[in-house]
């Protein structure tokens, strides 16, 4: 049994890593640490784990992680993960990381849109951005993991193929992403009252939100060549799912049925993303599950794509896909408690 | 593997029993019923099954369903149940129906409830009452199980501790429950339109909803008298989740700790079953999930209980209970496939 | 033009207090107070009231207040209105108060349930509650109303006839109240985190909220005796509304036809109760509105008498009832600015 | 008085007008018309409208509407409306329409994008699009509105300051616009079910959505050239609002102070358009109103504009636009029974 460590495990992520890993058949879970709910049982703060997972809550000790855990997830705030992932790290852990604090290759990236030098930038050398569909070979080997955040999986998968093969213009690229309240975390906020953001919806970090930065990486990478594009996230009023969608400019002259076959080909691997040859992605396809569900539209009078690409935020967004690339870096069934079908209802 | 058939696949609680068998590792899907859609996949009309289930469907064969299947669950509308499974029971199949159709001990209760004579009364003889937490021997050994519905696992496991014990008089018991809306299934009505349900609540069928007769049956037979109470269902703007609270008159002198103690050893070996010694239970700590949450109040000024009974309407309250009879009656582990926590988001 | 100040003008009772007053066209405001947000103008708070309201906020003055206003609405915390109005009402002005604070006829009561020796227990003896249907005549004269609460509003309105008409047995009332999330205010608490609330319901506060006491002192007036009874709140996924359904045993023989015939009755001159000669009320059909509907269903089985009240909780259960308790007071219309029909979408 | 009459009255566009009709004070209704619900009361099928409007529904005759009627609005389906409304013209009643069939320049353009010649083209001559930020001259002459649909009017409003002042590249404008399901109508679907709309979103017809030919059409009048454009609609679960984010290059260079006074100078006669400065519209901003709201965002590294522009869709979007389309035909106060602000809550 692998044995696996969440810190921050009482917020939304942190929860949804708890969940999926008492499903896991092969891990054990040894350790969760809460600052705020230390020294309380796991199930009195989510009573929905009562007798599943009744494990007591802890402060973080290095340590004691690096005795008890072979792998440990941190779902923690922005900028908190680096404050503990080096001693994590040296001590011969894998890590995988939820912030966006192990994401980048490029540290001058970083500290644009974070707006601060990163601390171990030493350390974004060895990282690897843990997107299984684009990076499988390097996860493997690593012991720590950028897990993707979920806008930039959802916006990322949905443009791959084209950018890869060249399909589209690399100019005016827009990504309108729309996401459920669940991404914006546990913490407490006017902005997330239930009274403020049902009946609701709204854009925000308009052209400023930092996913944006791990889109342009990972594309440019694809791509050979620099690529900055608009990405608008918005909020509404559901808890589980983004869909994102997707406009660009097609390169040339191409079906639907041509591009449908460039996804499939391009994804012919990959049992968590789903290409539709009919019909678009609804959040309620991949809400409570690891799909990554994808369709499109040829607009011929404008010679544009305009691509809808639906992920449930906290599972293939985070939770997930964190577990993905833990399954895959311990050599086990990739599909492994994350295989599943999603709620629907 | 045990061979598993679905009827009525594509209703709610049919696509959730799908759902879950797919997560079970000693079945396998042999047979998906489907009267509307036969001739489609499952995963056209649930894309959330793409690649997980992608069945076709079929119609209903009686011969072929013998064939296919060692059990088959029947998720139809009322009246449609008893139609076809005097049929498949005869052929020796295990048949364990979701209908209310052979709930029933009495065939007069039935007449009473549905308004028409029963057409295959002699099944009422052989088929169980599904419920494990009262019922588990007769499950172990019967092939016709009648699954109970949602409202009334939730009233039932709520009552039989202080049922039983006579800790409560029997006379004016009020049990108030509200459910989400895929109680009301997939059937397309106004009443059920997005914007006629959301922000909005009421009672309906007040004092003649047919899950009356179910929970006076259960409780009446606990007791060892006839019970008559009110019953009164609401409609709340949510999706999954029945919450009960119920009103009965102490009879005799309690302290919420006495009570507590009496459920929890009336249901001490029961695991979908969680007693709450502080705070109350909230529909979000078992939708997803197969447990049953209980929590109460003593109000010493009126000498009354009041009881909050929790459950998932289509897992507990429909499907998961289903598959926990099946899990009972072919001697697999009770957990199997439905003991995990619920989504909680 | 009656000049208007709102204390507490930020919080949901006080923005719909507002909203309804900038479509009254025999008032002015003058003044709107609040502590958080002094300085800043009301459309900056709430934006829905740019170019409609544009008032700059500021902080509480008692003399300020009774130079510029002839009435001052008080919706503030529990507790807060106390400490204030004692001041304003010395200076001569109209006060209506959306706290509990003045809705006592008992200083005991009053301790018993907010455990605190009331502080200006004087002001309780001039003191009006102000439910129209019940005190239309005293209310004409007060300078200093109560305003009733929303469950309390909903739960009298729906027993009164019948309790006034001895036709229930005053032992055994139940009353089983969901209400919206507005209820709860503007505070910020994770127990209202949009991903806590939606999709989930539970009961709280049973058998101790404080609503309770002023049902007691009402009905019981109504009897000529003292009643006691379980009152439940419940939290519910939307925004605005409170169902109350309420159980009492008949004593004697009624049919339903014969109640309702006593409600029209006992509400004959009452535009804003409306009874329902079939069917039941739901929360959309008061949503938005001044309305209190009504309606019932009699058990024959159990010779029990089921009713449905439903309201606005932040409508008629605060800002629209203050509304009308001042068109009163003034001698105004007494369905100025309130008399509409909801929204029902 | 003036009088009105109502075609489709219990539709929810028609249902709204009939609500916001009942507070207008220069108008009486005189007729209401439903063919589905003929013979019942309008409070039969809205209960909210209990003692507020209790008239009978009545199947559509010309003569009878000529003779109630100064003015009718028909909030009937597409394709509807043109069967009835040129008897309606005929006889000199003002005819505001709400569906899309009048509110073309060009029977091409409706014959393109409806797939049928239109049977009425003589009355396309005379029909005025019913926006009076654009055509408010046009419009006190005309006896025929074609109002305007609801995407429409957040899709046009967003964009005419800068397309008429040229300050944007006329290719690539994209439109991502997300409706709340009032806009689709009260036919019931499976689509509109509960459980299928709550917790969910997604694109739909994409690239082919009717109101896309009358968003270019005002565009291009304004431009004085032709544009054509991306639209995608979304549906999102929430009641009433809609989102339009809106994409465009800016031609130029352009701070976003200099973009938000061109808006303020185009709008500034404009009562119900409001832009902000500071922070960005959200639905519950104007869910209840007939405001639009607009902000805007300049991305430097891509020299392009983002608008977020918000309404109410069954409001300004259909019935209160109407209305204010019937205050200018009639010379009343614009603003008379749609100036108020909306909900919030």
């Amino acid at each position: 049994m692998i044995k696996v460590g969440v810190l921050g495990a009482t917020g939304y992520a942190g929860s949804e890593l708890v969940r999926i890993l008492t499903n896991h058949k092969d891990v054990e879970i040894t350790l969760l640490v809460s600052h705020s709910y230390a020294g309380q049982k796991m199930s009195d703060i989510y009573p929905s784990m009562k007798g599943v997972c009744d494990i007591t809550l802890s402060e973080l000790d290095a340590s004691v992680a690096a005795e008890k855990c072979d792998v440990v997830f941190t779902a923690l705030p922005h900028g908190a993960s680096k404050e503990v992932i080096p001693a994590l790290y040296e001590k011969g852990l894998v890590v995988i990381d939820l912030s966006g604090d192990y994401s980048y290759n490029d540290k001058e990236v970083y500290k644009q849109w974070y707006g601060a030098e990163h601390t171990s930038p030493e350390l974004l050398e060895v990282s690897v951005y843990g997107m299984p569909e684009l990076h499988r070979e390097e996860i493997k080997k690593t012991k720590l993991i950028g897990n993707p955040g979920c806008y930039t999986t959802c916006s990322i998968l949905g443009l791959a193929p084209l950018v890869k093969n060249k399909a589209v213009e690399l100019k005016n690229i827009i990504i309108d992403a729309k996401s459920g309240v669940t991404g914006a975390g546990r913490g407490v906020s006017l902005d997330y009252h239930f009274c403020e953001c049902t009946e609701n919806m709204k854009a925000y970090k308009v052209a400023t939100h930092r996913h944006t930065s791990e889109i342009e990486q990972e594309l440019s990478l694809l791509a050979g060549e620099d690529i900055i594009l608009s990405f608008t996230p918005h909020l509404v009023p559901l808890k589980r799912g983004i869909l994102a969608t997707i406009y660009a400019n097609l390169d040339g002259s191409y079906t639907k049925e041509e591009l449908i076959k460039m996804y499939q080909d391009f994804y012919k691997d990959e049992y968590f993303v789903r290409i539709y040859e009919n019909g678009l992605p609804e959040t309620n396809h991949v809400a409570g599950s690891n799909f990554v569900d994808i369709g499109l539209t040829v607009d011929k009078r404008l010679n544009r794509v305009i691509i809808s690409s639906a992920i449930d935020n906290i599972y293939k967004g985070a939770a997930g896909q964190a577990v993905q690339n833990m399954n895959i870096i311990f050599g086990l069934d990739e599909k492994e408690a994350i295989g599943g079908a999603g709620f629907y209802l």
